[in-house]
């Protein structure tokens, strides 16, 4: 089994909105000090594969579906489990 | 400053829509051999303040807004940069 991570967060200079709304709502609950709020997806996605099959597999999943280019960066584990 | 980083998954055993939906869709574009699909949110929130202040400070973040601890769990880490 083979467990894929990705991590798909705004390019810098794309601007994040959910970001800014949980920075806005921790300053209306009093938290203070606050430079900066990034919200990124997290996907796991377990496969039954061998590890070089699920790396292409999981490279054409993000091309394809998870990950748009113009405005996202991504990073990217597979490890068997 | 600080940057914290908070992952917020759905707990074990409680549905969770929007991995169900990424699954579908990946298998409508004949993807195979996928077993489940996991989505979490990842918060950065960047921090003026000394690290212990910040610790508790978001602490008490995850416990007011970001983790509903009925349905999620959650990891953290807090570090300098």
């Amino acid at each position: 089994m083979l467990r894929a991570t990705i991590i798909v967060r705004y390019k810098e200079g794309v601007d994040d909105p959910e970001g800014k709304a949980i920075k806005h709502s921790l300053e209306l609950l009093n938290f203070k000090g606050i430079d900066k709020v990034n919200v990124a997806k997290y996907y796991e996605i377990f496969l039954d594969m061998p590890l070089e099959e699920g790396e292409k597999e999981v490279q054409e999943m993000i091309k394809k579906l998870l990950v748009n280019p113009v405005i996202h960066d991504y990073e990217l584990r597979v490890e068997e489990i």
